[in-house]
């Protein structure tokens, strides 16, 4: 439980019409009330503290201004909505963000009638809100509908459509741009630029100047074409402001506006709410951290954030072994020392993903997508089509958004790039969206990649050198957080296609586990050693595309009961993969054959550790599924 | 073999190259040719003519301008390209396009050297660019890079990645807009109107007035309000050019030029290709279809063609049966008119899905997204999630691009969205960019999601009929190409959830048969009937999640050989999903069980017919499947 500081105004809301009828004053107060429990909170459970500061006076506006019980309001990402929480109905419950049967660190539609639509992923709010504003006005309804979005938001694919389509439908629509000159990194794009206006007259000028020098340099027509150039339309109009943008679009663009200015604030949304036709966009500009010293200084660390102190902002220590990340990020940057054709790629998580060390070692090739994972796995193809290799790091379930791509433009055309999948597995605390359930499934099917589950931190490096040397698509799929702590054993070697380990020879029982629950699966064999007398066998395949086939099928031959374990859905997974294997080749016999792993149904938050005892994927999980298989008839 | 027309220019070209040294006299006259054999081979092998025909200067211009030895250049989506394989040494080969082992219909790179990127799904063309251009100013190298993209592309949030990025990154690069105001349909989006500048002064100014006018009526405040949108950046700025989108995304803005005067292209790209820093986006205004009346006239319809005359134009007759497409535009019509919930979508494919019939009858229920899957999938959402029940008409190739929102905007929800599945299976001359391999394999293991597949044209009514009744998300796949010539029996009728039909009783094997390929096992099972003596049972699952799981443990514990025959992948696909099953439950016991259905490699193009004889999933080759079951050890 944390610590509570009082919170009197807060504690006196529990319907979100209340925060209409409160003054100025109270407002205000609200304002560092709302802040000072969401730092006391995720200083305990972690969390996005820096996004949710900055939107606590936008939150009050919105709440002042709209009737939530009727409009709606969707929060792109959800990762700000905190307040948005706190305000509706579920202050009792927020010392639980983010913990096991707990408040969800995102918006849902199952956990409050004022959660209109659920998110976690970036850039569906315009999309799914136009879907809204359509059902409201086929039912002759009249309400608002609102979506909230960061500009770091906006740079993906789909906010563009979004914007494209509600500007085309022309449906009653507000938009409200949360404009903090920051998505999760520093932002990129030209579409930032923009917003940020260092697209400045001076820049225009002279860029003008450049070009129609050369053109004249070029003999004989040159003078033509810098007489065409000046005649045309290539005509450098280019000192907008980013109300011009948007108009082209044909919303109505109101801003900006200061987003902690809640008078101004409630002005502007009323301006946007009384325009009655066609979508409005809404420019707020906000600071991330907002009110909390150390998240202003250093939003892109306080972003998302693990547990700290409060009072510092220092985290709390935790002695904690080396993470696959930085494993991944430590190796990555060693091969690349040797081999220039590697390019890191990340979309928008260069912390994250560990290859901001990358951008400093080599900041030319290193390339920060933004969040555009499907350009971002093109883009990459590209790069390979001319003889790179670039590695594309990113989290599993937002390699989601890239599918179409991995299929399309890496696999169909053969291209070595490789696709280092990390947060592949149970992510913890972010929950049902963020869940790297799927990328064996989704990826396993797709002809000429290959792919590798490291089982540990040392493995890890042998699978990215291996994948990185490779001729084709490659992915590598590893998890969130620690490593096993086992030592990393010299020079990253290349492994052979398709060849696995056994960890542990055995009797009975043949464990085959996957990536990260191979070490659990060999404490399990210790265990069951130790109680019942019998040691299991542990194979770990290393590569779950191609199958280790020899082995496997040496395995099915000697084995009478076999336990696949996973950490990634069963359905269509790497057991699955198993079962088509020994079946295909005439292998399955009527042994016993036991699948554990994620079920056909979306995993809650809660932290890794639970989630995985709760699911049996912990060793002494692991152990029991291997006794119930011993004891089966 | 086509009828061919002396094409004496076009004969003597045999490395693009050439293309530089005619005269234009002599260029006019290879347009000409081209257009000439483009129409002659497509009249006979079917095809993409009107976007053909409408790029044929603009191609040559490029040919004549780049080197493409050096220079690289990729087609988006390609069927553009028939020219550029005409003048890259195939035009003795391009009677056989999108024949059996013949040329394919889009850019492959394995086809040509001349191919730099492969294509087929639309908007790739910018981002794959941009990943040559890092290439090649890494490697120190100074070639052109060139992205030729259509208007219609440019809607897919893919195409404003790239954008977005290009001008970001600030590589030199050559983006050439396609505009010909028209995608494969009429064309959809703010940008397009944008484009065509229809968004005048005068709406400007009228909308304008409209809104001021309506804030002065607010009692009190409005007229404050009004004096402060006047005055703010609320400024109706509103009539650019489509140079300043453009430049706002720091392109250097060239254009518009008309796309069929050579010279003026020539001097345009040269233009073009002297802009020294960053990225140029060259605007070229074309008329597709062009140069064939029939086509210009109704650019639509010639998009992608069957067999016509082309003295004519007008379709070689064939007596086809009614389309599955057919089928599903009438009964979603049908059940549309007692279910005012029903809401028709289509991404950019009006005439493709049939919901170009939905449109004229209900227009207000109708949305086309352009090419916008993810916006389509996470609109769709939006719309449910209000009670509404929409129907996403959709390629099974494309619904790859909205993977990630099916999991996280619909499933992860539990929202009713029917996503129609068109294409599934094997497409024909398409290829391997284009057949819906895989469906079945990237649906199946999301949770929450019920998928069926009917067999034929009167169980697609009773699949559609039950998935828009359901509370949850649900898919339904079903083939391009004629129907069985069943009846249409009565209304359509709600199908239990997870209960197949037994076809046919039978001994020895069972044949399980999904979809399009249950009448063919039928057919199989009479055959095998005749030539052995014995009658296999024949299965059809009806759906593919849930399983019908009570009989198919029937089957299994009746049967020890099992045959399965699917129009998929089979890695992850139906089959395995038995697997997994019958594993499960403990009801593999040593029978044998084959699978047949599509495999883990690329299939290429050819008539479906033949694509599905050479991988025997016609009814002779599930014969051959079948015996070869029996005679086993």
């Amino acid at each position: 439980m944390t610590q509570k500081a009082a919170t009197p105004i807060l504690d006196g809301i529990t319907s979100p019409g209340q925060v209409a009828d409160l003054s100025d004053p109270e407002l205000a107060q609200l304002a560092e009330e709302l802040r000072r429990r969401i730092i006391e909170v995720v200083a305990h459970n972690g969390g996005h503290l820096a996004p949710s500061l900055g939107v606590v006076e936008l939150t009050l506006a919105l709440f002042s201004t709209f009737d939530l019980d009727k409009d709606k309001l969707i929060w792109d990402v959800g990762h700000q909505a905190y307040a948005h929480k706190l305000l509706t109905g579920r202050a009792d419950r927020f010392h639980t963000l983010r913990l096991l049967d707990g408040l969800s660190g995102f918006p849902r539609m199952a956990e409050s009638p004022y959660d209109h639509f659920g998110v976690g992923h970036s850039s569906t709010s315009i999309s799914a809100a136009l879907g809204m504003a359509l059902a409201r006005d086929l039912s002759g309804l009249h309400h608002h509908v609102l979506a909230v979005i960061g500009d770091g938001s906006l740079t993906a694919g789909e906010a563009f459509e979004g914007l494209n389509l509600a500007g085309h439908m022309g449906r009653r629509l507000i938009v409200v741009l949360n404009d903090n000159e920051m998505s999760i990194s520093s932002n990129v794009g030209a579409l930032s630029l923009f917003l940020s206006r260092t697209l400045s007259r001076r820049w225009v000028r002279q860029t003008r100047r450049e070009v129609l020098k050369f053109l004249r340099s070029i003999p004989r027509i040159g003078q033509k074409l810098a007489l065409y150039a000046m005649r045309g339309e290539w005509s450098f109009k280019s000192f907008f402001t980013p109300g011009m943008l948007f108009e082209a679009f044909r919303f109505t663009y109101i801003g900006p506006v200061d987003g902690h200015d809640l008078p101004a604030l409630r002005r502007h949304l009323q301006m946007a709410a009384a325009v009655e036709d066609g979508p409005v966009l809404l420019h707020v500009r906000t600071r991330k951290g907002k009110g909390y010293a150390p998240a202003e200084k250093n939003p892109t660390q306080y972003h998302g954030v693990g547990l700290f102190t409060p009072e510092t902002g220092l985290p709390v220590a935790s002695a904690s072994l080396p993470t696959f990340t930085r494993v991944f990020s430590d190796t990555l940057l060693e091969l690349a020392e040797k081999d220039e054709r590697i390019i890191a790629i990340t979309a928008a998580m260069p912390e994250g993903t560990g290859t901001n060390r990358f951008r400093e070692r080599f900041p030319d090739r290193f390339v920060d997508t933004g969040i555009c994972e499907q350009h971002a796995v093109t883009f990459a193809a590209g790069l390979a089509s001319q003889g790179y290799r670039p590695a594309l790091a990113i989290y599993s379930t937002f390699l989601q958004r890239g599918y179409d791509q991995v299929v399309h433009d890496v696999c169909l055309q053969n291209l070595p790039v490789t696709f280092c999948v990390d947060r592949a597995g149970l992510v913890g605390e972010d929950g049902a969206t963020h869940h790297g359930a799927f990328d064996i499934a989704f990826l396993r099917h797709i002809p000429q990649i290959r792919m590798l589950a490291p089982r540990d931190e040392d493995m890890l490096r042998h699978c990215l050198k291996t994948a990185l040397s490779g001729d084709g698509p490659h992915a590598l799929r590893y998890p969130r957080g620690a490593g096993f702590g086992v030592p990393l054993a010299g020079e990253p070697r290349l492994l052979a296609p398709g060849v696995g380990e056994v960890l542990r020879q055995g009797e009975k029982i043949a464990v085959i586990a996957v990536g990260n629950r191979a070490h659990p699966a060999l404490e399990a064999a210790a265990l069951v050693e130790k109680e019942l007398g019998f040691s299991p066998l542990v194979f770990d395949p290393v590569w779950i595309k191609p199958l280790p086939e020899e082995q496997l099928a040496d395995l099915a031959r000697r084995f009478d009961r076999l336990l696949i374990v996973e950490e990634g859905v069963l359905a269509g997974g790497f057991s699955s993969a198993v079962l088509e294997f020994l079946n295909d080749h005439g292998l399955l016999r009527g042994q016993r054959i036991r699948r554990l792993g994620l079920p056909d149904s979306f995993v809650e938050h809660g932290k890794q550790l639970q989630l995985r005892e709760m699911l049996g994927l912990r060793s002494q999980g692991i152990a029991r599924a291997i006794l119930e298989l011993a004891r089966e008839a």
